[in-house]
């Protein structure tokens, strides 16, 4: 059994009344802003065959593939994660894919699910971005309520011998002085992306056209701010695409998985 | 007494040997490059009727001016900052100014030296750059073996009664993903300016042309590269020579004080 304190307890309360809901059905839309201070995570399940593979990449790019938690093949809870996970459920709305298409987007895998299924958690910039946001920063997307923007770069990942592709990133504008300063704040959260992979002129990283983004909504950037790249979750789903497996599953854009764990608890420092 | 760890014993040794040759006048040169891995700081002397006014701009102003140590009016030891040092010998070249106007560059400050006179040391960015070059960074200006380019900028400092002037930075350029590394770096060394104040455009604080430097020299920028500014401890002296004091000590450009403290030490983590 886990011992929380007080304060971890109420978040872990509100984190499985969350889940409640979306385990019975009652809610089934984005999670952005639900358990406040609670970690979200992105979803990937993969058949046994392509789970080590798919780990040897997470660790060979842990900037966009930050790693929570891996269960064993079959496995449905996530005991690292929060109490009574259940993996199959507890997710608002999930994406089925064959052979690289997307064929369903059920709210619950019973129909889907089977022993051989291996499931990667992986960490997201909801939690970065809440320390963003406390520390006063303008998070442009949040502001303007749309999608973060994402963008294939030309940067290869490292590949492992089936799994390769661009790396992603998602961009939020800044002035300078908050530039570095979300340098600062994200550097002490290396479990969800951690620092920016590069900030400026977006052609150096392959970016043609700012205003039109691969992944979400594109964000007005003002004169005198300056884009700043995060490696970004969506790379592994982009490699897997890609590849083309026969199978997996993965979380429907913006529905996560909420944990127990907190935010702050995230930070190395 | 102090006692010192083994390790730092040896920094401490190397510095009062190098302290000693510059008290005896064996050596009057630049200071950059002795002893390493020592602290090395920035002098500033100023009447009593001065030094409490610069105390509180200091205070206000902590990333230009950061203080590593202040005397009382006529005390010359500085136990802080190491063992013996009396700061009227044992920085190699000086500059004594009247009404703003330098009229000596001596040795020692036997001539000079009256009981009313107060000294800050300040830090200075010989700190953090070490920290860059441990970490693989291509510091320019040490690569190109020039003094670091210092602008004026349009950025005012927050004055006192009596003093107040633009803020003065320093530039090094770095490709995006390095400029990224130096600002987690930095950000370890307050007490040596700390993280950078700005990147990106120059004309943003009011620098018109980078190839133009208002101290220092001009270095190359390469087409994949971001200016980085940090602030810079020539505000302080630009501060003083606008307001014109009675008389005033520092010491010459790069003829610093080598103290006994360790630079790793001044990493806050």
């Amino acid at each position: 059994m886990f011992q929380y304190s007080d304060a971890h307890g109420a978040l872990a309360t509100e984190a499985a009344r969350c889940r409640t809901k979306i385990r019975t059905g009652e809610y089934a839309s984005q999670t952005a802003g639900l358990a406040p201070g609670c970690v979200q995570a992105n979803l990937m399940i993969l058949p046994r065959s392509w789970a080590d593979e798919f780990l040897l990449f997470c660790q060979r790019n842990p900037k966009p593939c930050p790693l929570l938690a891996v269960t064993e093949p079959g496995q449905t809870a996530l005991p690292s994660l929060g109490q009574d996970i259940d993996v199959r459920t507890d997710i608002p709305r999930y994406r089925i894919w064959r052979d690289g298409e997307l064929v369903a987007e059920p709210t619950d895998l019973h129909e889907y699910w089977h022993e051989d299924l291996v499931s990667f958690l992986i960490g997201c910039s909801f939690s970065f971005e809440e320390a963003l946001l406390a520390d006063g920063l303008d998070v442009r997307h949040i502001t303007q309520q749309r999608n973060v923007p994402m963008y294939r770069t030309s940067v290869p990942t490292h590949g492992t011998q089936r799994l390769s592709g661009p790396l992603v990133v998602s961009m939020r504008p800044f002035r300078a002085a908050d530039a570095i300063r979300a340098i600062q704040i994200t550097s002490r959260f290396p479990s969800v992306h951690g620092a920016p992979v590069h900030l400026g002129d977006p052609g150096l990283i392959g970016i043609r056209d700012l205003s039109k983004p691969d992944y979400g909504e594109a964000v007005d950037i003002r004169d005198d701010e300056i884009p700043v790249f995060w490696a970004c979750g969506v790379t592994p789903q982009s490699v897997i695409a890609h590849v083309r497996p026969e199978f997996s599953i993965t979380h429907a854009p913006g529905h996560m998985l909420i944990t127990d764990l907190s935010n702050s608890g995230l930070a190395t420092l």
